[in-house]
């Protein structure tokens, strides 16, 4: 660690280099880590997804998403919160999100700036709201921001829709009759759930985010793993439809949840495990029910599944644990 | 009174009857009362109407879902609140409200399983956040885990929905010609509106609610009784549905409103009876509202118009009441 | 400003002058001015426009909305709030909104009085629950109060919908091909952004509301006029429908967020002016957002949008601004 400290002090001495290391560690933000290489390896993670799905206008909105809700919190006065990358991750996966489902107009690029700036006054102003229970507002500014934008371009004709699901009323999934576990890819499939935490489906993308973390935090790694894993099982036992669980949408926000409450807001137990492995199972309850909810209105889920699971386990947090970081 | 405190020196003394007296505790709280007699009776209740009704699973998830529940409570500080049963009763009530709407397959008990668990750390989790304003979570916990099993099953098809809503959207319900009172069965639709709070319609099972009640507080019983009959006529003057009226549909929040308003964070007074009496009122419209709102995601209200009309009436208690307990 | 203070010496002598000087001060709250004149314009103001519109209802609707909840409001112990008619206007856009969607019978002047006294109860409650974080209830109440009207009137036959918008799947608006800014009525729409607040489209009904502010407050006024004029710039360059946007229906709650911002939350300043410039641009994108959402369930947003982007701008104050009333 000793090249961290020593680029943490170049950073410090140089606004640019200091702009740079705190965009890098928002974007680390997004899975919860406070190091510039773990974001490095996190945006190359997304240009890799991004060029192999098409879209290289995802990868240049993270970065423009990123600096844009740096920029903007450089105004702010809480100063420690700022140099972590705290303001910068909900303006990164706002500019990962919107080029995602909508289509890359002049207009778009405008709503990425747009999005990123009022993501900052929606970090503190969930962050404001939360701090009665000391919880964080996690995920929330990008899922609402970006809800908002997609939302907005049905009643707009200057967004152009590209794949956001048509809005329709839910059916019920009818069980299929053949062995459950047939037809499931498990490696692929936990893989992808890493990387659709940035929306893209990609082992290679997925490897590097793994990286990412473990450079930070080897149990963040273990936890991500383990919960996309745990994840792709429950959907799989409660029949959830297989080219959704195969592509990791069943998974992503379970690998959030597990790094959340078993590494960053708990110190690892067996009361932390068996609280964490509850709270990931629900969070694919919960991501079954927002894709229910949500259907009449054509929007994605997004990261909102681990959101509301990990508010729901994490307020309770000082009740249930022994000890507990805060 | 003097057999209820052999009773409780009984229960004290021994670990299982002490963990049978909660869940008895827990089942009673559903109506706001801390009585294992009460709860016994309201057992009893359930399993008359569950069998009426040839959902027998719906006895056994009560019994289940109440005793999971408390049995996860053990493991919290709060040792007080557990001994009053105030951990159980959301177990309780989506031990209900699962086999009520789904099919009773070995995946829908442990559905059951780890909804219970998962409504005690709801519970927590809603008094944490309510506790700034003097508020209980009433069902709110019971309501919002069973919601999501319910919008997952649409997902699942390992879940296999039997009288759940079919999604539509909302009709504008056209005023009927005849007499406004033709047709409303009002003491049979009194009845049934105090039993649907346990989602069954039967007189006899009402009757031994009443009494469970009554053992514990005569004002709750009288509040209860009162609460469901105005409902019923309020629906009657807005022209409801004549079925949904007759069964009850429109007055077991309005009961639970009724208790919580007029007797149980209250001391029955002139101006507690007129503020219980709007809050009865505007529950029925938030009935209707709710109604409407599910709709397109197709799923019951379950208990929330009674949950969002109580905080609603609850919250500006201290600023309305003279003297008030909490 | 001499007539004024000789007013309210004459009105704090005799109860029922008093009376109506709460009263004419609940309708100058809905733009947040506490001036009996500005209430006399405003109401002068609404008459114009109602019976412009052939619907006379709403007239006399929002002064029995307005003294129904000021009435209510003489029972709270908070005697400074009532005085400036802090507990009026909600009541008023109540007595506004009902009679303008739903047929004016018998059982909808009820709901005029029970929503006017429901809305104070609502007005407490949110008040009570937000000052945690010192923000005002804004147009809360009267939106959660007629949404549930609304929402209500689709399953109660007693209650007749006249324009509530039909509920249906949300659908991508295609863009059209001609000019951006061909059709677009500036002027007119800039004056019925002002009048919607009401929920009328009326010039001279806007002119008397502009005078109304002017006499209380000069930079209210200039801030309503300016944030129509730039919701309807926002709205037309991202190609919302032109007839809503001629109408003011893009506009009316940026209007309310413009006044909030720039004038009664803050002091005029540069900083505060990008604040309510990004504040009313992202207001827009909420009314959007809102439209989709609302489509399923067949209600109109209200002023909801102001109510979210203000709060949203609102709780972050204090952190942003350098300098900041309370």
């Amino acid at each position: 660690m000793q090249a961290a400290s020593k680029w943490s002090k170049i950073a410090d001495g140089n606004v640019v280099l200091e702009f740079i290391d705190v965009t890098l560690r928002g974007c680390a933000q997004v899975m919860f880590q406070n190091n510039p290489l773990t974001g490095l390896l996190f945006f190359a993670a997304i240009f890799v997804g991004a060029f192999a799905e098409g879209l290289p206008a995802v990868a240049f909105g993270s970065v423009l998403g990123t600096a844009v809700a740096t920029f903007t919190g450089i105004h702010l006065k809480d100063r420690k919160s700022w140099k972590a990358g705290l303001y910068g991750y909900n303006g990164c996966l706002v500019g990962v999100a919107l080029p995602t489902f909508l289509e890359a107009t002049p207009i778009l690029w405008l709503c990425i700036i747009l999005g990123s700036v009022v993501s900052v006054i929606v970090t503190i102003c969930i962050a404001d709201i939360l701090k009665t229970w000391k919880v964080a507002a996690l995920t929330a500014p990008f899922v609402l921001v970006t809800w908002t934008m997609f939302l907005a371009s049905y009643a707009f004709g200057g967004m152009n829709i590209t794949t956001l699901p048509v809005p329709n009323l839910p059916h019920d999934l009818i069980a299929h009759n053949s062995n459950l576990f047939d037809g499931i890819h498990w490696l692929d499939g936990t893989f992808y759930g890493i990387s659709e935490v940035f929306l893209f489906s990609s082992v290679i993308g997925s490897v590097l985010l793994l990286a990412g973390l473990a450079v930070s935090s080897l149990w963040a790694a273990v936890f991500a793993f383990c919960g996309s894993l745990l994840a792709i099982l429950v959907a799989t036992v409660l029949q959830a439809e297989h080219s959704n669980i195969n592509n990791g949408l069943y998974a992503f926000s379970a690998v959030l949840t597990a790094i959340a409450l078993g590494s960053t807001f708990n110190k690892p137990s067996w009361r932390v495990l068996i609280y964490t492995l509850i709270g990931v199972i629900f969070t694919v309850f919960v991501q079954g029910a927002l894709n229910t909810v949500l259907a009449p209105v054509g929007i994605p889920t997004l990261t909102m599944p681990f959101v509301l699971a990990s508010w729901l386990f994490l307020v309770p947090n000082k009740d249930v644990m022994p000890a507990h970081r805060q």
